[in-house]
């Protein structure tokens, strides 16, 4: 309905391609899988529920706080995007179904950048068999990119934050410390080691692990986004439990441990207060079969809501807040 | 966890109250609807699909594109943010069930403004029921507003833009030209007419008249965020169908038509091409039973997919492109 935009559609940007060209070029990315009952290009998108519920989550990044175009691809800020949302739900014990995705973009925003982006987000999707559902493109001076995802509980109850009990068992499915060390090594200006600086850009959640943790009877679970010892810590006030971990039993990965050591840093600050790995933090119950990719690294006990580390108590900050 | 702020929790600021502070006081702003089954404050929320579907839309708000803060009340903000995707989920002809809200917001926002974005997004959804599930709160330069609603169809099939068929009635629900009437008033610097200024701040979408449609019949049905012509095109298009619009059968309310007398302005530009009044746009079979608040503006035709303005095309930019 001749909506135009602020250039010719040939200069290459976004504005050029216009609001309504962009949504087309972009929603030709995603594909259409079971759980779509209607897709994009109507006021609203529909999705299958098939018990009944909806798992549903919500992040905001923002360009120079969340991502720097300058240190990651398009395609690379799309997979992050998704995965950390991903990850949400995976956190639930739930299955991933679709995404809807905000995005806020200057008009001279390249067009090649948006649709690396919808390939990033895409690929990210097709890890857990989800996919881009619906969106909303607006105008704005910086990069902004607003993810919501939702997902199928499969007919199991929710793991929640708040189900941990003394005698639980801690475990960690993935990594913890890459992201930070990654961060660390671009801060500096370098660009290699590339396994960490690729971890920075783009997570690998262990999305197989939050199924299986609840299979397996997981008490509580969270994704590990803002810090391991910080997630503990929701953990354990939202169960009013004590999660007492062990350093010693927590991995620090040789590319983790070697940058540390090259850059003169501690790597257990990184595995133990670096945020964005989304790792997955779970408790299960004595004696439950603890699922392969979790690694055991504490106990939860009686007392007042807290973390241990290696029995003294946590505090100050422990991880990331947002304001700060 | 000693999460803390950038300042003393006492400051005024959101930045003071620190992230989790400032989630802990909004979230006690939305009330829990039997469609809660998981509330804020886990990785995800779980909401009721009671058909084993779920619809859902999401927008993105700028400030100084969508909203500006020397124009409107945090609580205004909230119920317009509120309004606009509470609006996307009637259209389809579904119940609001949930909304889940990012703010990105800088570190010295007034707190107060914070809790009154809350209060405006609860205000809303209470008109239709729903609430608030899940946020993110995160730091940026601007306000930044993510919103996604999910809702429930009730066992009915989704109204799309798509289904419209030579013969069919076209009908509006809810205001026309208000919205684009009050941005003018603001725009020469008055605060009045009043009823004008408050229906550009706060939008007033029919949302009983959606269900209504559905439950009559509706073949195709859009919520008029763009403009009364560009998404009569969106419903052309998608229908591959002609919607002949009579002017005349147009309503010009009162108000619009004094103020656009006073600025010697079409009153006419303002009902056809003016966006954000959430007015229901939708298409009923030959003898359909039209509901209440719905207005018969014309028919659907056959011919070369478009809108016909008293039987002429409607050419160039009929609405809104959020890039131009």
């Amino acid at each position: 309905m001749g909506a135009s935009g602020t250039g010719s559609s040939g200069d290459g940007t976004v504005g050029g391609l216009g609001e309504f060209g962009l949504i087309d070029a972009v929603v030709s990315r995603f594909p259409v899988t079971p759980d779509v009952l209607l897709g994009p290009g109507d006021d609203a998108a529909v999705v299958a529920a098939p018990d009944s519920r909806v798992v549903a989550s919500t992040d905001l990044l923002v360009e120079g706080r969340h991502f720097r175009r300058d240190w990651s691809s398009a395609h690379e800020i799309g997979r992050k995007a998704a995965a950390q949302n991903l990850a949400d739900i995976v956190a639930m014990g739930a299955r991933p179904t679709a995404l809807l995705v905000g995005l806020g973009a200057p008009p001279d925003l390249p067009s090649d950048w948006a649709l690396g982006l919808a390939d990033g987000l895409a690929e990210e999707c097709g890890q857990v068999g989800a996919t881009v559902v619906g969106g909303d493109v607006v105008r704005s001076d910086d990069v902004v990119l607003a993810v919501t995802a939702l997902g199928d509980l499969e007919g199991r109850d929710p793991v929640r934050r708040s189900g941990a009990q003394p005698g639980d068992v801690v475990a960690v499915a993935g990594r913890l410390g890459w992201s930070a060390a990654g961060l660390a090594v671009l801060g500096r200006g370098f660009r290699s080691p590339r396994v960490l600086v690729d971890a920075h850009r783009v997570p690998a959640p262990p999305y197989a692990a939050g199924r299986a943790a609840a299979l397996a009877g997981a008490t509580s679970m969270i994704d590990v986004s803002d810090g391991l010892l910080q997630d503990a810590g929701h953990i354990a006030t939202a169960s009013d439990a004590v999660l007492a971990i062990e350093s010693s039993a927590v991995e620090v990965a040789d590319p983790v441990r070697d940058a540390a050591a090259a850059f003169n840093a501690d790597p257990l600050e990184w595995v133990l207060r670096g945020g964005e790995d989304h790792a997955l933090l779970a408790t299960f119950p004595p004696g439950a079969d603890i699922p392969d990719g979790f690694v055991v690294i504490g106990e939860v006990t009686e007392g007042d809501a807290g973390v241990l580390l290696d029995g003294r108590p946590v505090t100050g900050k422990a991880g990331h807040d947002h304001f700060a």
